[in-house]
């Protein structure tokens, strides 16, 4: 089986994206399930090579035909950002959130031209790039916007976890406005081929309520009842496993106990909470998530993108002290997603 | 120190409340932090005692003060239901509905009258409760009403996570709206007032965001500016160390770590995700919750009120299948806040 080349962005220079990308690829996990090619910055990456991988080789290229690919080498697609070495590493700006947009547009080109197989996106910085006149709310929408895409949702995956949204950055209030039948069914069906995609077969999908106990029957709110109930039987009589409204507080400790494969959530936070509980850990002695683990899977595009989950984590940004772990991931599950 | 007299009630007979009963009376760790007394019907409570506690002696009473206190004595307040030994098992019915609402009177009547130091409560179903004419949204709001208090919440509690409700049996909407400066400050206060009932000297409190990301500087909506971080403002210039609006999942994997001794949730399943995510597990080859570990706690009452977080499990009622340990941590709770 041939190996496929998976782009990775190195995400906002300030922060801990070049530094977790060098140490993923230390890692021969990454190397025995895919090619993978930074795209960046080459001053920047040979910094972070020398302090995490000094007896690799940084192999730069322009163009993916270029790269030697082979665990002893790292490849990076050199951008050559103009006066990286000036970037103030830690700290928001529009300098560092204009290279990591250029990262992400050569990703997309790339993978639209099929010259890389699956797309990977290291920790952007909203604000960087809105300061440097990029007006989006995050990555999910950038790859919606460059590659023509309308229908189109944000999975979130861990071991224990997959939840795939309705609504994300949006006021909880208009949340609300936009469940609807046809969105909730557009999310079963996307949930379903992306579970599919992750090797899961006929996968069982529960579907978050959007109200307290799921409305209770219509006690507290209607939208349970009249969009949400209609797009889980419309998915049912199409086959689909699918069961739902699932009052939230019962679905989410019942899918962590593998009673479901994957979940529905409404809204952000619905989504969010639950998943960080299960893939984020705190240590109060450090004063740092000392895990952060967890993929975002953008479903929908007409190409393969995962992302790491958490953020640029500029306090911690040059002192060593990122895990690569969650990016390690995002590169497994790919690569998974590649297979077929 | 003189142990508390606590008072439990059974629940719905028809669901697992008066078995769990009888089972948290088996632990000597309950006789050791107080004097229990069970509130309900001698007749099922005989039935349960055989079942679960033969060695022990049913005492029926029908005032407190003729109570026998002791670690081989069940006390029962007798409320003497009339055809008690006909209420079918396992279903929803008014007549048990019926004898669940009058053991809430009989607990808060006697925590009224100074005979009981405080009480606790076993599940109880909605629907059997409105079914017999008590027109209520739950436990809370029964207690609210009857002892004629305006300014309460509901505090949820377990040994990782303490979470208060500024708002929880409403339509999310409807929660959205219900977001003020007051409440969420009278919820802080009351929160801290709880934490210090809990033993928690000078707690740290976590106040969550409403809208995702906290609102992100008002890019996803308002509330979490215009009302949340005034209420923090205003409580820590009365001293209480408070935070927030923080992202909702970024609190709760904190909470979770120690970062904070407790949390202050906007909506119902923001504050009951997290909560089940900590305390709730899933048994997927037995087909059924194997832990459902969590207090709830009535803030602001004049009385002392703890409750299990669990419902009235039908499907397994009568099966001897129920595990006592959400209602021996309620009954601990209770027996903590009566310290002073």
């Amino acid at each position: 089986m041939k190996k496929p080349i998976i782009g990775i962005s190195m995400g906002d220079p300030a922060g801990v994206g070049p530094e977790i990308a060098v140490k993923a690829l230390n890692r021969d996990t990454v190397h025995s399930v895919c090619h993978p090619l930074i795209i960046g910055d080459a001053w920047i990456l040979e910094r972070e090579l020398k302090r995490y991988s000094p007896d690799k080789t940084l192999h730069v290229v322009r163009s993916v035909h270029q790269c030697r690919f082979s665990a002893e080498v790292i490849n990076v697609f050199d951008l050559d950002i103009p006066n990286s070495q000036d970037i103030p590493v830690g700290k928001i700006s529009a300098v560092a959130g204009n290279a990591a947009f250029s990262t992400i547009m050569k990703l997309i080109e790339l993978a639209l031209r099929g010259e890389i197989d699956a797309t990977v996106t290291g920790p952007v910085h909203k604000k960087a790039i809105n300061d440097a006149g990029h007006h989006f709310t995050g990555h999910t929408e950038i790859f919606a916007e460059y590659t023509g895409t309308e229908n189109y949702a944000m999975l979130l995956a861990c071991e224990q976890l997959k939840v795939i949204h309705v609504t994300t950055h949006v006021p909880l209030r208009e949340a609300c406005d936009l469940i609807t039948q046809g969105r909730v069914y557009s999310r079963i069906k996307l949930m379903h081929d992306g579970l599919m995609k992750l090797g899961i077969e006929n996968p069982r999908i529960g579907v978050a309520g959007l109200n307290p106990h799921a409305g209770d029957e219509g006690l507290f709110g209607d939208e349970d009842t009249k969009a949400i109930q209609p797009a889980v039987e419309q998915a049912k009589t199409e086959g689909y496993k699918v069961e739902g409204p699932i009052p939230p507080d019962t679905l989410f400790p019942k899918a962590l106990g593998k009673y479901y494969d994957g979940c529905v959530a409404m809204y952000h936070d619905q989504g969010h909470i639950p998943f960080k509980m299960a893939g984020f850990a705190w240590d109060d002695v450090k004063q740092a998530m000392k895990s952060v683990v967890g993929v975002n899977i953008t479903l929908g595009l007409p190409i393969i993108r995962t992302s790491v989950d958490h953020g640029t984590a500029f306090d911690i940004a040059g002192q060593g002290l990122a895990c690569e772990e969650a990016l390690v991931d995002a590169i497994k599950y790919a690569a998974k997603m590649c297979e077929d």
